[in-house]
C-alpha cells in the first residue's frame, strides 16, 4: 500500500556498493529486470515495482548486502525464488525496495539415515526431488500444488502440501538467519557450536526462534532444516467425488473425527468442480456469457471430466497393515454415506511413482488454472482459518458462494482439513487483460476478508498488495501483537531494511510517515 | 548464579503496593515463607531464596502487579504451581526477586468437540484431569511422570508425557501473555478480537509466538490453549525388559525406525532399573556400603523387582483395527531380538483406566525417588538431546555411567526417543542431610555438561542454578542466539522486570552488574 518513493542518491550508491560486493553481473537495475521481479499476477503491478535486484550466492554475501543497505538505508525485499504466486510473486510490499534475490544459493545436505535436510533458499521442490532421486535416497517430499518453488520459501511462509508432512512449518528444524543488521544466528540446536543436533530436535534451549522468521521481517533465513518422509512401504487411499453443493457439511464431520483421531494424518482437501476442471480446460471452451456460470455449464464440464461438484482424496503411509487397517477404518466411516464415487488409489514400494503431489511428487501443472478467463491469467488467494464444522463450513461456502456472484467471479475454492481447523483456500481466478474484472477484484477481496471479520475468522496467509488489511483485522487489544511485532522489528532492525511491510509489520521510519 | 541484592527499600514499597492492589493476605513476606517459595531440592536454598512472594486471581492483577514492580524496579519470578521440581522448583535465578505466584487462577474451558483446553496457570494435572471426569468429557491428558506440577507451567517448560500428545509444548495453541511493561496480547488467532479459532489454528498471521515464550522471560503466560487427545478406542503396547547394559543400543536402533515412519508415534522413554527400583525401594535397604553399587546388588534388587537392567514402554492409541496392525509390525520388529520379558497391556473403551501416565492418568509416586539415598531427598534433571543412533547412546551411557562412578553417585537415567532426536533423561538423586555427598553433586553436574557440550549435546532444560552454564554451552557465533534473546529482552522489559536470568537471559542492568 505504501508507496514512499526511495531516495534516488541512495539507491544508486547502493547499487554501486552492491556491484563490488556481489559483482556487477548480480546486481538487476534496468527496466526490464525490474519488470522481472514484479508481481505477475496482479491488477496493477505498478503499485509494488521493485527499485533493483540482488543476487549473492552466499551467506557472506547475503550480509554483505545487508550492511550496503543499512549504510544508505535501502530496503530490501528478500525473495527465495520469486514463486510466491497468487501471493506477490517476487514483487516486494514497498515499491522501490531492492529485491534481494536468493535463488543462486542453492546447497543440499540430506541426512539420509535421520530423514533431514537442510537447504538453501533456492533449492526449489524439482531441485531436491532430482536430488533425492540421483542419489537414490529413500525419503519423500511433501509438496505443494504448485511446486516450482522454494522448498525453505514454502516452509517459511506456511505452505502445505498433501502427505502426513503436509503442514510444512511445522518440520521445519533450525535455521541459519541473517538479522537486519548483518549479524548471523543459528536457531534450535544450531545455537551450539559443533552441534550434532541442529536438523534433530526442533526447540534447542530458551525461547524457540524458528517460528519467529515465518511470514516475518525480522531476518534473512539463509539455511533452513526440515524433516522428509521416510518412503513409506504403501500409499493406500481414496478418492472421493459427491454431487451437491450440500454434500461439503457432512463429508467434513465425516472426515474430521478420524483426523483428529489421528487415524488421518494428512490434510484432505476438499475442492470445487472448479478446481479441478480449471487446470483442464477453459472457461470459453463452454460459454461467451461474461455472467454467473449457468448450471447447465457447471453440469456439462463436470460430466465431460468426470467429476463431482466436490471431490477429496484421502491417503495413509506406512507398513502395509496399518495402512489396509486404516483404510478399513475410512470405508466403515463413509458407509451407506451417499457418495457419488469412490476410487481406490494403491502404490507399493517397488511401483513406479504416483507422479502426484499426494505422494509428495513435484508438478505445476496446477498453475494452468490461470487460463481459466484467457488473456493473461492470474490469481490471488483468499484463505480464511475456519473451526472444523460440517456446518460452518456449510455457511462458509454459501456466504462466500453469493459474494463471488455478486462480484461476478467463478468459485473456486477447496476446504484443507487440518488438526483441529479448516483452511478455506479460495483462488480468486481472472484475466489480466480483462479490465473491467481487474476493477472488480480489489473490493471482491476486501469484501471477503470483511466477510470472515465478521464471524472471527483470519486469513493464514495473503497477497502482498492485502498484507496491511488482513494485519488489521487481528485487533485484540487495538492490536496488541502487532504492536509487539512492530516493537522487536525496531528493536532488530533500526533502519527499517529487512522488508517492510511484511504480514503489516513496518519499521518505525515507515510508521511515522505513514501516520 | 547471580545474587545482587534488591534494595531492601524498593522492595518494601513495592510489598506496599501489591498489598494495596491484591490484598494483603496474598502477599508473603515472612521468613516461613520465603522457605516455603525457596528450592526444596537444592543443595542450598539459599543461594536462590526468594524476596516474598504475591499471589494474584486475575490477568487485571498480574497486570498491577507488573506494573507496580517496573515502578519500583523490582524482579519478578512468575511460576505457575512452583512443582518445577529437580529444575528449581518455586526459586527464582536471582535472589530476592519476588516469586509470582499464579497458583489461585485455576479457570478452565474445555472445547469438547475439538478436544482443546484453555487454561490459567494455576490448572494442575490433576484439576484437569477430575474436570474432564466429573463433566464425563472423552479427552485424555499427557502427563509426566510427576503429574502434580501445572498444565502450563510444565508445556511452557516443554515438559513431556507418555501419550502421542507427549510433546507438550508442540501441543500449546494460542497464549494470552502479559507483557514486561503490563500491556497484555493474545498469540495466533486470538490476536483477532472474536476469533473462533484461537484454540484450533496454531500459526496466526505473521511471526509465530507461541514458542518464543517456552523456557523464556519475554512476559507471564495466564492462559495457555493446549490441545487434548481424544479417548481412544484402544490402548494397545507393550512392556519389554531388557538384561544387559548393551542391550541399550540394539533396541533404540530397533525402535527408532517405527518411530521416524510414524508407526511409534508416542516417545518410548527406555530407562535403567534403578528408574524402577527408587520408587519402591530405598538404598540402604541393600547396603551400607557408600561406594559404588556392587553388581551382586544391582542383580538381588532386580531379582526382587523382577526388572530388566533397562526397560521400555511401547504405546499405541486409537481404532483396534489399526493397533493390532501396530502391534504385528513392532512384534516383527523385536522378532528373534533377545529381550528378557514382554508383557502385552491391553485396554478398550469401557475398562477401567489403565491409571497410568501411559494412558494420561496423573501420578505422583515416581516423586519417591526422592526417598532413595534417605535423608531428606532431591535430585537434580540433567538431560542432552543425542542423535537418535545406538551406538551414540551406547557411547553416552557409558561416557556418563563412568562419571556417575568418578563421583560416587548411582546411574540412573533413561533415552527418550522423539521424532528424530534422543532425550538423555537423568536424575541425579541425592540426599540433603548428606553434606559430602552434597559437595560433590556440583562438580558431577559442571563435568556432565562439559562433556556432552564435547560431543556437540546440549541440554534441553536445566535447573536454575545451572541456566548460566547451559546457556554459555550455546556459543555459535560468539552466543549469537544468546544476544539476540538479550536483544529483544531489552525491548521488551526495560527495566528487567520479568525472571532475570531465565535460561540464562538477563535484562541490561544486571548484565551491567554481571560484567
Amino acid at each position: 500500500m505504501t508507496t514512499h518513493g526511495i531516495d534516488p542518491a541512495a539507491l544508486a550508491a547502493a547499487l554501486r556498493d552492491f556491484r563490488s560486493a556481489v559483482g556487477a553481473a548480480n546486481v538487476f537495475d534496468g527496466e526490464e529486470d525490474r519488470l522481472a521481479y514484479s508481481d505477475h499476477y496482479s491488477p496493477d503491478e505498478t503499485r509494488h515495482m521493485p527499485g533493483a535486484a540482488v543476487a549473492p550466492s552466499s551467506v557472506e554475501e547475503v550480509q554483505a548486502i545487508v550492511r550496503i543497505a543499512n549504510r544508505h538505508k535501502v530496503p530490501l525485499w528478500p525473495i527465495s525464488r520469486g514463486k510466491n504466486f497468487g501471493y506477490g510473486g517476487a514483487a516486494p510490499v514497498l515499491k522501490g525496495s531492492v529485491v534481494l534475490d536468493l535463488s543462486r544459493m542453492k546447497r543440499i545436505e540430506v541426512d539420509r539415515e535421520n530423514g533431514t535436510v537442510l537447504v538453501e533458499p533456492g533449492v526449489g521442490f524439482f531441485d531436491l526431488y532430482d536430488h533425492l532421486q540421483k542419489n537414490g535416497i529413500p525419503l519423500w517430499l511433501s509438496v505443494p500444488g504448485n511446486s516450482w518453488g522454494s522448498v525453505a520459501g514454502n516452509a517459511l511462509d506456511r505452505g502445505v502440501g498433501y502427505t502426513s508432512y503436509g503442514d510444512h512449518a511445522a518440520r521445519i528444524c533450525g535455521l541459519e538467519v541473517v538479522l537486519p543488521e548483518g549479524g548471523l544466528v543459528r536457531t534450535g540446536m544450531g545455537a551450539m557450536q559443533g552441534s550434532s543436533t541442529w536438523q534433530l530436535y526442533r526447540n534447542g534451549y530458551g525461547p524457540g526462534w524458528d517460528t519467529m522468521f515465518c511470514q516475518s521481517n525480522f531476518g534473512i533465513v539463509t539455511k533452513l532444516g526440515l524433516w522428509l518422509m521416510p518412503e513409506p512401504e504403501t500409499v493406500l487411499g481414496l478418492d472421493f467425488e459427491f454431487d451437491k453443493p450440500d454434500d461439503l457439511g457432512w463429508a467434513i464431520d465425516t472426515i474430521m473425527p478420524l483426523r483428529r483421531e489421528g487415524v488421518i494424518q494428512q490434510s484432505p482437501s476438499m475442492g470445487n468442480w472448479l478446481r479441478s476442471a480449471a487446470v483442464m480446460t477453459t472457461r470459453e471452451q463452454w460459454t461467451k456469457d461474461k455472467g454467473p456460470l449457468d448450471e447447465k455449464v457447471v453440469t456439462a464440464i463436470r460430466k465431460q471430466f468426470n467429476i463431482g461438484w466436490w471431490s477429496v482424496q484421502v491417503r495413509f503411509f506406512g507398513p502395509a497393515e496399518i495402512t489396509e487397517a486404516s483404510m478399513k477404518v475410512l470405508r466403515r466411516a463413509f458407509d451407506k454415506k451417499p457418495v457419488l464415487a469412490i476410487k481406490e488409489a494403491r502404490w507399493k514400494r517397488g511401483d513406479p511413482p504416483e507422479g502426484s503431489p499426494s505422494s509428495g511428487v513435484p508438478v505445476s501443472f496446477p498453475l494452468a488454472n490461470a487460463n481459466w478467463h484467457g488473456g493473461r491469467g492470474g490469481h490471488t488467494g483468499y484463505s480464511p482459518v475456519l473451526p472444523p464444522r460440517g456446518d460452518l463450513a456449510m455457511d462458509q461456502f454459501r456466504r462466500t458462494y453469493d459474494l463471488y456472484a455478486k462480484f461476478g467471479m467463478d468459485y473456486h475454492a477447496s476446504f484443507a482439513m487440518g488438526d483441529r481447523s479448516l483452511t478455506n483456500v479460495n483462488q480468486i481466478l481472472f484475466d489480466r487483460d480483462d479490465p473491467e474484472m481487474m476493477r472488480r477484484v480489489d473490493g471482491f477481496f476486501r469484501a471477503l476478508v470483511a466477510d470472515a471479520k465478521a464471524k472471527g475468522y483470519g486469513e493464514y496467509r495473503t497477497h502482498i498488495e492485502y498484507m496491511d488489511l488482513v494485519a488489521q483485522t487481528y485487533d485484540y487489544g487495538g492490536h496488541a501483537l502487532l504492536r509487539l511485532n512492530e516493537r522487536v522489528k525496531d528493536a532488530l532492525d533500526p533502519n527499517g531494511i529487512v522488508a517492510p511491510g511484511k504480514s503489516g509489520i513496518w519499521p518505525a521510519r515507515y510508521r511515522e510517515k505513514k501516520a
